[in-house]
């Protein structure tokens, strides 16, 4: 038997962030499986272990530049008004990138070579090494080409395959699971009736989880039943998801079916936090497998992944994306925060000739337009009560 | 019979963007094709035209509360001390997201509901549409969803869905193709002798290239032999590509061999720009098609990417990536640079307590490690001989 009870609460952000991310730690989530793959396919991986030069490279000496190899020492004395002969025995003509052969040991530049008969000219001397590509001039044998947690770029690829590692470990991506649940809900592809409402939640599941480096999947609808669900979350489980999302309605029924599913099988962390959008997001752990119970209104969903999975996701990888841009710019009408609560007021921006205008975006967490329609977010903090037309706020870029 | 003239000078690089994009303007580079695709793989990709709302979202009136739906009227003239009485056959309980039948046109919310006998009582009045979620209210009929330029993010993609669009028409990928030129060339999974190197810069061209948005090709390595060089661009223009880079060697033959294919076959716009790295960079149309000639050095060839062909894609997908973040830190070591030449320095930060280090990374153009080891990029302008050690400087951040 299911206890239903609601214990639905507003706790402030920062502390259900730092009560997730405990669990989670302890969970040992944050402990990323690894796997080895080839460099080729790994762009936009985060290496799980350094990479060293397995080969130096450069793995030959070369010349830097068109000209003749030279014997340092034959060129030792030699001045604009003494020029050195060295005989044509006693030299090779070289191009950039050739191998540079013994016993040779630097270039004389063909634009400051003179030929003459039987040799050539020279009017300055040059040190053992001038130009000449040395072996591991760029990664010594050994060297650290990448170290651990670095996400792989496309010169990284190249600098592995350059020194001779085709393939890398990196972590693994974590397999999320996303759960719509409603009786109400119907895929977009289906016809829809008064009283159906097509399933794009899973929409953004899918994209910001692909985009913050996991591998998204959706489950199909589950109906608002207690144990169609309880046996989607059972399963999911069972499959070996390393996160999983509930996506429940806004209905307080449907709310409770999730917080009792979580607490039978395993923990509520989290329910309820002090953020609009998104306050009756749960946060729990289920054999150590974190679960989100998403709001249902997009926007409400939007903000709790953002805030507790995204940042679950840079500790999991160990790289932090960067923070966004912001800008300055003037209210151009008030905006109102409840006390205790953390607001996330979507805002479009104009660009006037001395100003940003900030224009606060009108509708609630329901409306895809407010987010699909904006240029930034202003965040309005638990202790202010909101900020009146005319003031100078920041405002955190969406990415475009 | 090919010319073999060498006309390698050094043009500003404003000078040299601007002759390139106003040659692909006229050659209608800018002029993206579309396709229809499917909205849900359509993640990344840039609409070519505006997308409408066929389907009003949402398209049924429904209660946005939980609470009994009831006709406005009904309730006019409810007080706190002068409840109104509302028979059981007059109103209907809902629950949020349910259909609002005929003929209700509010929802009472139930913690104000009192049941009593034979229906409720409830003290304040309520006004037609109040905790009503209207039709169209996110998104009306015909109502812009999104605009031609925009780039899929995952509300977009979900907005799409929930207003009837399963396809949205983007913007074609243009198709680009790296030819690798060499005789010391050899594939990285191939063994490497002396004088043999492995061909890892058309990872940078795939990389750059889908990072970009387009899609991103390598042909096979081509021997440095002008008939081989000039077949293999023969082929890639008759293969469609919309755009090419041929990858030289930095030798002063295989330019040329570049140079006079592209003279011979269309035009050559650039050879030569003041940068370094990058300098002997060649831009040219072949039938229209854009084509670069790279440096052989990595740092070049990125650099000619990214001040090339990036700012091309750009305005191809009409869609400019926001301007890279910058810091502001000091030199640790002075930095030189040729005047009439714009230098990219990549340094190394270092963030102490008060202020961020900024190293210069040893190693020319050669070295990839001066990349994958870089934080950012100092830019020393044309007119600039360089900056002193202790210098205050702005360091462009690379992606991490």
């Amino acid at each position: 038997m299911v206890r239903r009870t609601r214990y639905l609460r507003k706790i402030p952000l920062a502390e259900a962030q730092a009560v997730f991310f405990s669990a989670l730690e302890e969970a040992g989530f944050f402990q990323a499986a690894e796997e080895e793959v080839a460099v080729q396919a790994a762009l936009g991986r985060v290496t799980s272990q350094p990479v060293h030069a397995r080969i130096p490279c450069p793995h030959f000496r070369s010349a830097a530049m068109d000209g003749i190899a030279v014997r340092s020492e034959d060129t030792f004395g030699a001045r604009g008004d003494a020029p050195k002969f060295i005989p044509r025995e006693s030299f090779r003509y070289i191009d950039t990138g050739d191998p540079l052969p013994d016993p040779y040991d630097a270039v004389v530049m063909i634009e400051q070579v003179n030929e003459v008969e039987g040799g050539v000219e020279i009017y300055e001397p040059v040190f053992p090494g001038k130009h000449v590509r040395e072996i591991g001039e760029d990664f010594p044998q050994g060297a650290l080409v990448l170290p651990a947690g670095r996400r792989l770029r496309p010169e990284g690829i190249a600098a592995c395959l350059a020194t001779g590692n085709p393939t890398v470990w990196v972590k693994r991506k974590p397999r999320g699971l996303f759960i719509p649940t409603g009786s109400e809900l119907v895929p977009p592809e289906a016809d829809w009736g008064v009283g159906k409402v097509p399933e794009t939640n899973s929409q953004l599941f899918l994209g910001y989880v692909e985009e913050w480096g996991g591998e998204a999947h959706a489950s199909p609808i589950v109906p608002d039943r207690l144990e169609e669900i309880r046996g989607a979350v059972v399963a999911a489980l069972e499959e070996g998801y390393d996160f999983i999302a509930i996506s429940a309605g806004t209905s307080k029924g449907r709310e409770d079916f999730t917080a009792a599913i979580v607490a039978e099988l395993g923990r509520v962390l989290v329910h309820g936090v002090g953020i609009a959008p998104g306050k009756p997001v749960l946060l729990g752990l289920l054999d150590g497998v974190p679960v989100l119970g998403l709001p249902g209104y997009p926007v409400a969903a939007w903000i709790a992944l953002v805030k507790f999975l995204k940042p679950a996701l840079e500790r999991y990888f160990g790289c932090p994306a960067p923070p966004a841009p912001t800008v300055q710019g003037t209210l151009t009408h008030r905006i109102h925060s409840s006390l205790g609560t953390r607001e996330f007021v979507r805002v479009r921006l104009e660009r006037k000739a001395d100003k940003v205008l900030v224009h606060p975006l009108p509708g609630g967490s329901s409306r895809l337009s407010s987010l699909t329609g904006a240029d930034g977010i202003v965040e309005v903090p638990e202790e202010v009560e909101g900020y009146p037309k005319g003031a100078e706020v920041t405002v955190e870029l969406l990415p475009r």
